[in-house]
């Protein structure tokens, strides 16, 4: 039950923003081995001058970042997440983001807190 | 001090995004044994297909999800956790959300992580 | 490598809350002692009425919040936070932001939760 939030700026357009859902969500599944039904996700499309990172900071050369934040259940070890970075990074490359321009956080959390819906199984 | 997070289709009128973010602080009030004016509430409209979920996964038939992500202090057990998710389904119920669309997150944090205005206590 | 987000009403002018995230920026270099280009952050302007704050819970008189999330690696202590706290209110009160006005909330990861770009060495 990862929840997935992408802020990108509003110059993206619609359908590339889904893209861009989409890519992430191919990313943990092939990263994360999710089901590829385990889809949850908020897209803010954002002005671009409101999503600031440091162009050249820890290495890289960003220039259009598109943030994206994993809420995900406490279950998998750092190699496992490093194939997750690595797959998504990938994708969205497919759909034009510079992998310099992909930045990733996660937070984690434990089963109890998630409610995914009256008749939805935990 | 729960931080609570509605993401909501912008197609919700003003007044019904209001009266779910009263519906949630209620149901933490039941279900936590919260105090009512303990209500720290930011509600995001989005464009309604820019929240994705998942028709079926998990069960439940989802049509227009709304996304609850609560901030709060680790001190409740998976139990409580549960009275504060039906009752806020419920409350939300009242309001016109199917109970299959509610969709809720917690995350954890301590009471270090916390600054309530410059006069607040913790 | 914090994440900060920092939710403000949209009527708050745009160079304004460009101000306001530099006064974050600056707290976190005074508070925690982070590199000043450490700078990762996102705006998200909102109605003013989507932004709810009990205006005395607690303590203090809020009036009209700004809402700063700082998503961080677990590694400073509780005496640290609150220096980073307070400088970030200083910060803000230079901008014109009511001490009072400033809610803050730290959630913690680990160092395998991010990936800062391709190139980025975390």
């Amino acid at each position: 039950m990862p929840l997935v939030t992408i802020e990108v700026a509003d110059t993206v357009p619609v359908e590339k923003r889904h893209a861009y859902g989409e890519a992430v969500n191919a990313g943990l599944v092939e990263g994360l081995g999710m089901d590829a039904e385990d889809r949850f996700q908020v897209i803010h499309p954002l002005p671009a001058d409101h999503i600031i990172a440091d162009p050249h900071y820890l290495g890289g050369d960003r220039r259009d970042v598109v943030y994206i934040r994993i809420l995900m259940v406490k279950m998998y070890d750092a190699a496992t997440k490093v194939k997750a970075f690595d797959a998504i990074a990938r994708n969205l490359e497919a759909e034009g983001v510079r992998p310099d321009d992909v930045f990733i956080a996660i937070t984690e959390n434990t089963l109890d807190d998630w409610y995914p819906g009256a008749r939805g199984v935990r």
